[in-house]
C-alpha cells in the first residue's frame, strides 16, 4: 500500500508539504494541491484515517448501541441514523446489546477506547458511573439516563392519548393495552399512562398487560396475546404498544376468526415498515424517527462544539390510519 | 481522561511495564498485572484503541456495506454479522449504499482509509479496479464480483427449484415468478432459473416478472403486483422472490378478495421476520443467514492469516411451510 513518503517521492515535494495538503493546513498553491492529488490517485494512496484520528485525539465515528438489530423499529432508526451521520461526515460503529446490561457497558468501554465522537444509546439500564467519566457525548434514544446525557424521545404520552381517543372514537367499549417492558422504566411506559387517562376521562373499561422482558428479547408475543384474549372477554379494541405486537394481534385474531376491523380494532406504535406490510395494514402512532435520528447526530456535533445541549427533547407524534381500525 | 502515564504514576511502575501488561507482552508477575488492573479501574483508564490499532497497522473493525438497513433481510443479516463479529472480537462499521455505485466506492475508500480488518459487501456493482488495490479482504454476500474477493451465497438455484416444486405439488397450474432486479446480475437471478427449469420439466405454464431497480430502492411492489395480476389471468401460484414482495402479494390479493391459500398460493424467499408476522404467515425459502454471516467473518480471519479462501461458497436452503400454501 502506498505511503505518504511514496506520494512525496512521486511529486518531488517534502512529506511535510504533502501532509499539509492532506490536512488543508497553511497556504499551499493550487498547482501543488493538484500535483499531490494526481500522485495520490496514481499511487492509489489511502490516507490513514486512524493516524489522522489519533492526531485529532478523536475519531469521526459515532457508536450506536441497540438492543435489537433485527427489529423493524431499530432497523428504521439505524437507517435514518446512517443518513444523518453520512450528511454530517460521521460513520457508525454498531453494536447489538440484546438489552443485557453487562454487554452494554462493555460496548461503552469499546466506544470510549476508540475515542468515538459520540455515543447513541438505545439500550436499557446502564449504571451511571460507567459512563460519567467516559468523555464522549452520550445521547439516549427512547431510554432514560440520569447524568451527563441528552435524551431524545417521541411524545409517548401523547401517543397513548391519540391511540385511546381513536379507538373510543371508532366505537370501542372494552380496551386492552399492551404496555412497556416490566421493570425497565422506559419512556414507552408513558404510552400507557396517556392511554389510561383518556379511558378514565371517557369512562371506558380497560385492561393493562405489562410485557415480560424475556418476551421482549424474543419478540414472540403470540402466546401472551392468546392468554389475554381468553382472560379479558368482550374486548373490542387493542392498543398494541408496538407494530410488532400489533402484527401478532392480527395473527391471533385470525386464528380465532375474529374479524379486523369488524369485531376488533387495533392500534400499533412506531409506524415501522411492518405496519404497511401486514394484511390489513396497521393503524399506528407515527414516531418521527427521521427527525429524531437527525437531532441525535446534531446533538453530538453541538456537544463537541461545547454548546449547551438540552437534557431532554421530545418530538411530536401523529396517528396514521390504516386497515386495522 | 486518564493516560498511561497516570496509571504508571499511580502504580509506581514504568510506562513501559504498564504498556507490556496492557499488550500482554513478555513476562510480568501476577502481582504486577493485578496492581495495574486496579489502578486502571481506579483511574477509569481507557486504552486508546486507535493508537493500538495504528501500531498493529490494522484495526479490529469490519466494514459492512448494505444497500438497505431498513429491510428485513439485511436487518437479519446485520444482526447475525454482529453476533459473529462479537464472538471473533471484531466490531462493525456499517454503511448503507442504497445500491448506488458511487457511494459504495466512497465507502470502500473510507474502510481502507480506516485500515479495516476486512469488508463485507452486500451491495451492487463496484468497478473491480476500485478495490483491487485496497488491501483489506473483501467478502461479498449475495453479490457477484470478479477479482480478489470471496463470495458467500445461499443456493439460489435450488431455492427456485424448491419453490416451483412446492407450488406444483400443491396443485398450482399457472405460475407467476417475480425475479431478480433487472440488469443487476445478482445471484438472486438464479432463483428464477431454478424455478423455470422445474416448470418446464412439469409442463406448467409460467410468467416471469423482472423487478425495476427503482422499485427495489423503494420496496413498494404493490402497483407492479396489481398490474401482473391483471395481465396474467388465471394465475394460482406466485413465487414472490422475497418475503417483502410476498407480504405485498398477500395485500394485493386481499384487496381483490382472492383467498390465500384457497385460490392463490404464495412462496417467498429469505425467511425473514416478516414471513412469520404476516397473516397468513409466508411459506418461504429459508436462507441460512446465521451460517452465512459466521462464514463471512471467519473468511476475513482466514484471509488475514494468509490462508487460502474459497472464491465462492454456496450454502444450502430449505423450504419452510406456513399459511400461504
Amino acid at each position: 500500500m502506498a505511503t505518504l513518503k511514496d506520494v512525496a517521492r512521486e511529486t518531488g515535494l517534502s512529506v511535510t508539504t504533502v501532509s499539509r495538503v492532506l490536512n488543508k493546513r497553511g497556504y499551499i498553491s493550487e498547482k501543488t494541491v493538484e500535483k499531490v492529488n494526481e500522485a495520490m490517485k496514481k499511487l492509489n494512496y489511502q490516507p490513514n484515517e486512524m493516524a489522522r484520528a489519533l492526531s485529532r485525539r478523536s475519531s469521526n465515528t459515532i457508536g450506536v448501541i441497540m438492543p435489537h438489530l433485527d427489529h423493524p423499529y431499530f432497523s428504521m432508526l439505524l437507517s435514518h441514523l446512517d443518513d444523518a451521520a453520512c450528511e454530517a461526515h460521521y460513520r457508525l460503529l454498531v453494536f447489538k446489546s440484546k438489552g443485557r446490561e453487562s454487554r452494554t457497558e462493555e460496548y461503552l468501554d469499546i466506544c470510549n477506547g476508540n475515542r468515538v465522537a459520540g455515543i447513541i444509546l438505545c439500550s436499557g439500564h446502564v449504571r451511571t458511573e460507567v459512563f460519567s467519566n467516559g468523555g464522549s457525548p452520550l445521547i439516549t434514544m427512547e431510554r432514560f439516563m440520569e447524568h451527563g446525557t441528552s435524551a431524545v424521545e417521541c411524545d409517548n404520552f401523547q401517543g397513548g392519548r391519540l391511540a385511546a381517543r381513536h379507538l373510543i372514537g371508532k366505537g370501542c367499549k372494552r380496551l386492552l393495552a399492551f404496555t412497556g417492558v416490566r421493570g425497565m422504566g422506559m419512556p414507552a411506559d408513558q404510552r400507557v399512562e396517556g392511554f389510561r387517562g383518556v379511558c378514565r376521562e371517557n369512562g371506558v373499561e380497560y385492561w393493562e398487560v405489562p410485557i415480560d422482558p424475556r418476551i421482549y428479547d424474543t419478540l414472540e408475543y403470540g402466546e401472551l396475546i392468546e392468554q389475554e384474549l381468553d382472560a379479558c372477554s368482550g374486548v373490542d379494541g387493542i392498543f398494541a404498544g408496538s407494530d410488532v405486537i400489533a402484527a401478532q394481534v392480527i395473527q391471533a385474531c385470525s386464528r380465532r376468526n375474529i374479524s379486523i376491523p369488524g369485531q376488533m380494532k387495533v392500534v400499533g406504535f412506531d409506524d415501522t415498515r411492518i405496519a404497511s406490510l401486514t394484511t390489513p395494514g396497521i393503524t399506528t402512532i407515527h414516531q418521527p424517527v427521521r427527525e429524531m435520528a437527525h437531532l441525535a447526530v446534531s446533538l453530538i456535533a453541538s456537544a463537541r462544539a461545547g454548546e449547551m445541549v438540552p437534557s431532554r427533547t421530545v418530538l411530536p407524534v401523529t396517528l396514521v390510519e390504516r386497515g386495522t381500525t
